[in-house]
């Protein structure tokens, strides 16, 4: 069994980019073919409503397979459909692993141990459910919030261990707001999120797969300039994944300093400036238009690293 | 509209306590006639599952719906069993409100703001999705993750506003491990987790109902007594939403101190010691042994906020 870490960093060393695409998947933006086809019925029914979001999601994902290591699923947008939308987010998880992406759910799921075992199994390892043809969701990998301290990490750790998943534990966040609270002085002079990032590097110390990294990755926001060199210095051996980049704003001379020496260890999400580029672009169809984004994304980004 | 924690309170004094059930569905600890409907089929359908899930849930919610105001059901507990367990959640949330029990989903999400606009939709508020019979989940209140700041708070505030609902905001959690980050000091001499409280407090300063409690509660573990004097000074406007009785270790004594001077401002929930009372009372049928084990609770609590 792979490690998560070396499986990732070799999809990104053979895409030759740390790209990953984000399915926030909202109709309401969807390309108007395929919102015609939520009108067609009386009453839109949940089969439907399945349908759509996964020949979406299917098709942006055909469209960036061949460019990109990775896609992150926004667990809150298929949550937001019900089960139609649970539907859809388990059979985009399965054609993500046809395609052999690495694919990312972004739940940012917390509990106490006994409950955290649960998401543990439910999205990276194995349900007991003898006889069922479901075994869990079986994402690669799951972002998770570490409010709770240790036992609330440790059951998503050991199911990556045994299953060769990851987890990305939120440290620094891309939201303007993660300075209220993240951003806090310790009395030992560190802030909050350094603290946190020093717990996720320590998290991971004996989880350190052959390529250096371990699986316990860090979500840190792109839009974080300032503290990302301090971020890599803290966490050597950790993988970022960062959003922020796009619609929230950073660039790619921003991230620079995330890498480590050798240009890895980072993993870059952009979701709306990809999936809804037909906005901006009315002559291209969605999927053009979102492939055409994803390779300025990966250039621009592989502009940075060269430089 | 009512506000939620007018709701709320009303239903505590009508019921005469302030427990919450919790519904925390572990298959493998159901009683042998449930468990043995999962043999029947060569292939146990998404259908069986759901059917069993809600079977168990319904009984024990019938067994208790008289008691107590409020049933919280533990989402990781459903989306363990995939699409089928969301099944279950959606038709136990409806099947709870048919009762006119407060029904909370304990799903610590947390995202930013577009995203946590999302999860409000999904659990609280109400989906756009034309048509559909799906127009969210409909749950009174959901438990939120405050890591990211108050931007990733603010959408399930002003969905509560506008729909009445409610949230509980984590500020100092029932798991051993709270204190590893939750009970750091900051620089200015105050832990975290008081931060936190201060937040919450303030959260819901303008989201106060006719009760004088605001829908912006706080989630504080019962299994921290020492701090519970200052946890109810920092939020004298705060609903407690307090886990921790029963299998994580505290007592009703325990919980004195988090109530205000008029002994409200408090949900304590238990799950385990009730919702499978039926594994320590062998001559009771599982509904009787968790009426037994609620009437209990609730005695316990009464008795304290009487001494």
């Amino acid at each position: 069994m792979l490690h998560f870490a070396d499986r990732l960093i070799m999809k990104i060393k053979e895409k030759g980019n740390p790209v990953a695409v984000g399915l926030d998947l909202q109709l309401d933006r969807f390309p108007e073919e395929l919102k015609n086809e939520l009108t067609i019925e009386a009453k839109l029914s949940a089969v439907t409503v399945t349908r759509v979001l996964e020949s979406f999601g299917k098709a942006i994902m055909d469209g960036v397979a061949d460019l990109v290591p990775a896609i992150k699923m926004q667990l809150a947008y298929f949550e937001q459909y019900g089960i139609a939308g649970m539907q859809a987010m388990a059979n985009l998880c399965d054609y993500a692993k046809s395609l052999d992406l690495v694919v990312i759910a972004d739940g940012k799921r917390n509990d106490i141990e006994s409950t955290a075992n649960a998401y543990a199994d439910a999205y990276l390892g194995e349900v007991n459910l003898k006889g069922s043809d479901f075994k869990g969701f079986g994402f690669d990998a799951l972002t998770v919030n570490p409010y709770l301290g240790l036992d609330g990490i440790k059951p998503f750790v050991e199911v990556g261990r045994n299953y060769g998943k990851g987890i990305f534990v939120l440290v620094k966040t891309s939201n303007p707001s993660s300075r209220d609270f993240q951003d806090l002085y310790l009395q030992d002079g560190i802030r909050n999120f350094e603290y946190m990032a020093h717990c996720v590097e320590s998290w991971g110390a004996d989880e350190i797969g052959a390529m250096g990294f371990s699986l316990v990755g860090a979500v840190v926001g792109a839009t974080n300039q300032k503290d990302l060199k301090r971020m890599r210095e803290m966490m050597p051996n950790t993988i970022f994944l960062m959003p922020g980049y796009g619609v929230q704003g950073a660039t790619a001379d921003m991230l620079k300093e995330a890498f480590t020496p050798d240009g890895l260890g980072v993993l870059v999400n952009s979701s709306r400036a990809i999936i809804y580029a037909h906005e901006q672009n009315p002559n291209l169809s969605f999927v053009e238009a979102a492939r055409k984004a994803t390779i300025a994304m990966c250039e621009d980004i592989k502009h940075v690293l060269k430089s």
